[in-house]
């Protein structure tokens, strides 16, 4: 498991710095950024939290845009933002933009030309951290959160792995893919058409059923585009209230899809993260 | 003086709106962002910062790099991205990334063919201005601030007309254009051979003549990869020691040239104007 260095920024007093590796679950090479706070260091490790980024992001979109490094450094967490698929010439792709590269909403694919490289849900539970801990002054507390399509897959991975992460959040997720048309696109391309499948990659199916409660925070902007049409959080608003999850979702008016509504609101989801670190 | 807006982003409670307009000095038409924080309204006008972006860059690479939004909403301040050049397919341009579009250099050009567009001095220090005053809910106070090129022309703009800004601040400016290679190739350009104008777009030049100081800041990585070839603030430094300039001028242990340098410390900048506005 070696990585390579590919920049390296000084960033309030601490490191935003990109890196490739050969990664074995995707088949491919991979490049994921890093925000090491000034705390960090071997003699005293911190906790980790886990970005994934929207539709046709890399993992430059988080990093140059939402302005969380400030109060990373100010707590002391790294930020780990992974790429939204896997990459590279011989990795299968769509014409759309929510499919293919740029696309491969955390799920483990089943289906051709897909399975070989679109095993993202592997790559973000386990090859991932497993890489970070590895290389980097960080302990084994995790905290996942998301935007968007990185919404629904950090939704559906703190749910499925409560005993993996202390917290969740996400910014406009995808709360009910199997009812929208952005999910049920990727997840016929990458399921197939059994909707058993589908409905383990779905927050609100999840929801519903899971026992173990990871605290979670949503934030929904309501002059979203996509709020009606592909968004839809009472579909969850509805699953935490069935199955009695703590779940809080903010509703804040004006605000869009954009990194501008992230920007101004991402500070409060450190805050909640390192809020449930043990330090 | 008619303004069309393109975009709309809620941030930090308060706007992010980007608009277009035909330009009577550049000829063409041109596009800026502007950044209202919740306190502006036409009951209670807030001043205004211009910040001058660099080589390459648009209206939107500080608005969304650069994090300013939190700052500018907490103390009540606006903020104005206008592009780096005259735009449009009858504007002249160059295969260089540091001469033509995306390389104004904040000068009024002589020469050809640039003249009929290039007057980005007189652009930004009446024509914007005056339509910014017109239309949204600002008093006269202004700041300017800027990066690289942009730093360079916040700096000669304010020491040029110090009755029209109550400060002045730049991130790795081009302290000394006529002594390095992206001023002498854009100056011979827009200029011509007569070095005597280009000194009068010169901060080092200006710096060590003037005798009313608008209060200036200035930051520079000592990791930046342009520090020694193209920035060369010693020369600024020297020439505020001749003149007895106030200039405050820090240099920054392992930042680089990018907007990870301009975050981390821009609210620093935002908080040095606010101080020089009269509440």
């Amino acid at each position: 498991m070696t990585i390579e260095n590919l920049s390296c920024n000084k960033s309030f007093g601490g490191w935003h710095k990109q890196y490739s590796h050969q990664s074995a679950v995707l088949n491919c090479t991979m490049r994921f950024a890093i925000y090491l706070p000034p705390q960090a260091s071997t003699a005293h490790r911190v906790p980790v939290i886990y970005w994934l980024s929207g539709l046709t992001c890399t993992d430059e979109n988080f990093m140059q845009k939402a302005g969380a490094q400030r109060i990373a450094a100010e707590l002391g967490v790294v930020i780990v933002a992974p790429d939204t698929s896997p990459r590279g010439e011989a990795v299968a792709d769509d014409d759309g933009y929510d499919l293919g590269k740029g696309a491969g909403f955390y799920v483990n694919a089943t289906e051709q030309p897909w399975q070989r490289h679109y095993q993202m849900y592997d790559y973000i539970v386990d090859e991932l951290p497993a890489l970070i801990e590895a290389h980097f002054p960080v302990t084994d507390q995790r905290a996942i959160a998301g935007h968007s399509m990185g919404g629904h897959g950090a939704l559906t991975i703190a749910l499925r792995n409560p005993q993996r992460y202390t917290s969740v959040s996400a910014f406009s997720p995808i709360t009910n893919p199997v009812d929208c048309p952005w999910g049920q696109k990727a997840f016929a391309a990458y399921l197939g058409k059994n909707q058993e499948a589908w409905r383990e990659y779905d927050a609100s199916e999840l929801m519903r059923k899971v026992t173990e409660h990871v605290p979670a925070l949503v934030d929904q902007g309501e002059a979203d585009d996509f709020l009606e049409s592909q968004l839809k959080p009472e579909a969850l608003v509805r699953s935490a209230h069935e199955s009695g999850y703590p779940l809080q979702l903010r509703r804040h008016e004006g605000y869009d899809h954009s990194y501008y509504f992230i920007a101004s609101f991402i500070a409060e989801h450190v805050r909640f993260h390192a809020g449930y670190f043990n330090k």
